[in-house]
């Protein structure tokens, strides 16, 4: 009996390692000796380089970078070097959680540190680097991690312009011409949280840039500076923002990966599921466990466990999930891939004890499902 | 695939009956034409009648009978022509529900409406009578059920006495000459819902007394009276008290019944799974489904779903468990012979809102056990 525990982090309260160990615990409890592979999982922002470094054995690296308002900072990443691969998760650099309430605005933040994390990831001799987006305090079309890497934005009196949100309607000219020569011979892949365009009402600026401190005034400042970029892009680098399926992600920076350095934009559940090699993961499994804090059709589209219920799906392996809250209709849940779903509840209890209870009731809730799942294998 | 459903009431939120019903919709989402079974079950004590009325078939009937405090009330039980069987339960007649607050006085409360109600069954041609103990208004050792059946209790002075709680002690004497002709030849049997011996710290007045409305000193004088009582029974009828298992089952009236009646006196569940006839509705089932509001070890000794689970073990049947509620330690419940527990609850949500929705948590938890079950089935 093979079963696969591949939780993803439950939100305030369980790390997804710490989740796959207590639903180890909980088959164990049923099965001693059931052959357990535990694939603890990310949806590509919080949580990545937590698996890179302890579930798929990545080195840590430490690097000095500047934080979206120009501090320094250490920030931290992972390296695998037999595979020339690094892991960096940009809002390590350039997060929201870096900056105090006060020092929260879109207009003066910047993805700087991000590049210099790219800086020296390529120092290390990376050839190929995954750049998790998500988590960002920064709504500067990545035109701060493209400046630490040697491109230059320009007004127009050719003035060297700071890479700020605040700065982007300014800009008259990019010149690449100084960019990091080591770029092009380098894979880049972006992680994507969130599927938004990089403009208009579903955009970088209207949809997130009021919780990253921007007043409704600067919201239409950043879009108006966000257009003046794309077209600047179009016309230098022939890129179109418009093919960006994930353009608006981390503020922008998911079209400035792409137009700057030719990062293909990835949703984060798929380069996840390749990086901890699901696929060979769920080889001979006879079930596999994922799971979250909660779960619910509209929010499931694109996320940690929806990727490995589809996955196993495709194996033909029954997939059952424990969330912290489930939604009132589970029907979209079935139709993606999950065979069946629980709570991790016992009974009519409050947030507080749920989440401080995590660990002992994600325990138990795996143990009863596996129950359940045994009792129609021996029937 | 056979599926057997016999879930007991969830107090204060879904009938035994509806319960059935909100689980066979959810074994039905899954498996549409899978051969359902519904068998909803009682302890013994509420709910007992309804489930004769609406799961067996039987007659619903109606008899004026005394309440525990002597006001003509309209009591109901059920009656199964055929089988010339009675099912009451001493509630209805003798019930604390039956009582306000000024009114709970055991010291001054009668079963002598569940004597009538007995004498009711007896004028149909009962040859078998069950009656249900538990909810009990009383604390009289069962005289007041007695006398209602032409029992008389003489004090020292030869004089009738009340049956009445806070009589018990003057009883000097105990006249069976009167007593209806027709019960020798009927089969009594009490259904217990508790094991409470008559006398002593854990007997019918120390335990129940207080919750019936007797003060400290009442209690005392009830036991002083039960102790009369008892020593009366030895001396008339070679009746132990101390064999009575269930002896202080209804304030005495168990002891009463084995005493005066020759009544078997059973645990509920034992008597609600023969008259439900589970034994048979297991013969092929695959699965069978129990659950109650509470479900832990230590209360589960002797409840319904516990009865169900033993019983389906000794079937080899796996036996799943839905509760509102769930103990934090369910070992003692898998050594029952629960196969898997699970709670309805879908997340950190009060007891409110489990309730006001407990029929559709119901059906989903059902269901997705159900799930859990058949890919096991499947793999």
């Amino acid at each position: 009996m093979k079963v696969v525990l591949a939780p993803n982090a439950f939100k305030d309260s369980v790390s997804a390692i710490r989740a796959s160990q207590a639903m180890e615990k909980g088959v164990r409890a049923v099965l001693a000796d059931a052959e357990i592979q535990r694939v603890p999982i990310a949806d590509g922002g919080d949580g990545l380089t937590e698996i890179a470094f302890y579930a798929m054995g990545g080195e840590k690296k430490f690097h000095y970078v500047h934080n979206p308002v120009g501090k320094l900072i250490e920030a931290t990443y992972c390296y695998f070097p037999e595979k020339r691969l690094a892991i960096i998760e940009m809002a390590e650099a350039s997060g929201l959680r870096l900056l105090s309430a006060c020092e929260r605005n879109p207009m003066l933040t910047s993805t700087y540190g991000t590049g210099e994390l790219i800086a020296a990831a390529l120092d290390l001799g990376a050839s190929r680097i995954l750049v998790g987006l998500g988590g960002s305090a920064t709504c500067d079309g990545g035109i701060g991690m493209a400046a630490a890497l040697g491109m230059r934005f320009l007004d127009d009196q050719d003035q060297l312009l700071e890479p700020l949100g605040g700065n982007l309607q300014q800009i008259a000219r990019i010149d690449a011409a100084g960019l990091d020569r080591r770029i092009p011979d380098v894979g880049f892949e972006a992680i994507c949280d969130v599927s938004n365009p990089l403009l208009g009402e579903n955009g970088a600026a209207a949809i997130y840039g009021p919780q990253k401190g921007a007043a409704p005034e600067e919201v239409e400042k950043l879009e108006q500076g966000l257009t003046n970029l794309a077209r600047l892009v179009g016309k230098t680098f022939g890129h179109q923002v418009q093919d960006d399926d994930f353009g608006g992600a981390a503020g922008g920076l998911g079209m400035g990966l792409a137009a700057f350095l030719g990062t293909t934009l990835r949703p984060g559940i798929d380069v996840v599921l390749d990086l901890v090699e699901m696929d060979k993961s769920l080889e001979n499994a006879d079930l596999v466990f994922t799971g979250e804090g909660r779960l619910d059709g509209q929010t499931a589209f694109g996320k940690a466990p929806a990727g490995v219920a589809a996955l196993a799906k495709t194996h033909d392996i029954p997939c059952f999930a424990i969330a912290g809250s489930c939604a009132e209709n589970l029907s979209p849940l079935l139709e993606i891939g999950f065979s069946a779903v629980f709570s991790l509840c016992p009974g009519p209890i409050g947030l507080e004890e749920a989440i401080s209870r995590s660990e002992d009731l994600l325990r138990t809730a795996t143990e009863h499902a596996f129950r359940a799942f045994l009792a129609g294998r021996r029937s």
